[in-house]
């Protein structure tokens, strides 16, 4: 494995947001030569898999702004400043679709733009899904529908690009592999 | 499906730079309550899954600064104005591996980072893998290395999280369904 690190020369920070925040990096090719890269900083994301007793999975409708859309996934959230990736799983996945689980197990983290942002989603399964509460509660700008699919309405919903980010595409194709 | 469009009332532009660009949107939230947005713009990218002959997938290893490491990642690049996705998809492959394809099937599309990106990442198989020159033609500012991996090795790869972003993740998925 060759060393191709870009070390940083100067830092020019360009705005710091409350989800994400952007600078620009003076640095040093592995040639010796300059260049910049565009950075954006993000808190990163849990995501969970949870799939019903009846063999349907849990997702969430909402409307994406950056996309000017709405996009069907499942449950996901941002990382609280100090805390621990799995508590936010299990706080997202309550909080969004009004269900608990009695464990979640890790799946599998991945960086979901490593072209120009550090945000990484951490990916659970619910184990022991159990319907809580009708009254789900959500961020005071989080507005959601839920849904509950058969994995073939869901690789339907794939076709038809309901279904059409990498977290969720993901978890369809990972379901699929590990039906149970 | 319930409609949750968040209607833009301003938007600020932040930043504008070689690949993205940031702007803050002040939105009306379904509630009639105003809102925030943070925004970032990219021009989109595709990804190949390469396999070869002898059942073994082609993969760069790049340093990305955004996560100060260097990640092994499938064949990918952004989107040239203009461009098509599958005529970038065949410029990229060629460039950072040396392989070209006789033809390249159309996978999957998905959105990075929904939740303040645009990013759109259109992933293709290619056919008919060959290789044509050991001398790539890489951009000015991209230092990358090729391995060639077994289904066994890249998915060792991910457990030892060499292999750690969305669209990667994704493709050794589909080529463990999708075995030919």
């Amino acid at each position: 494995m060759t060393n191709f690190e870009e070390k940083t020369t100067n830092t020019t920070p360009i705005y710091s947001g409350r989800v994400i925040s952007l600078s620009v990096d003076d640095v040093v090719l592995p040639n010796g030569k300059p260049s910049k890269r565009e950075l954006v900083k993000h808190p990163g994301a849990v995501a969970v898999i949870a799939i019903t007793q009846d063999h349907k999975i849990v997702l969430v409708e909402q409307y994406r702004k950056a996309l000017e859309r709405t996009l069907v996934e499942i449950p996901a959230g941002k990382i609280e400043q100090g805390e621990d990736p799995k508590e936010t799983a299990f706080r997202e996945l309550e909080e969004e679709t009004g269900y608990t689980a009695s464990d979640l197990h890790f799946v599998q983290s991945f960086a979901t733009s490593p072209g120009f942002a550090d945000e990484i989603i951490h990916i659970y399964v619910a184990q022991g899904l159990k319907k809580v509460t009708e009254n789900r509660q959500l961020d005071e700008d989080e507005f959601v529908e839920i849904h509950e699919c058969s994995l073939a309405e869901a690789e339907k919903w794939i076709q038809d690009e309901k279904i059409y980010d990498a977290k969720t595409a993901f978890a369809i194709q990972w379901w699929r592999l590990h039906r149970f």
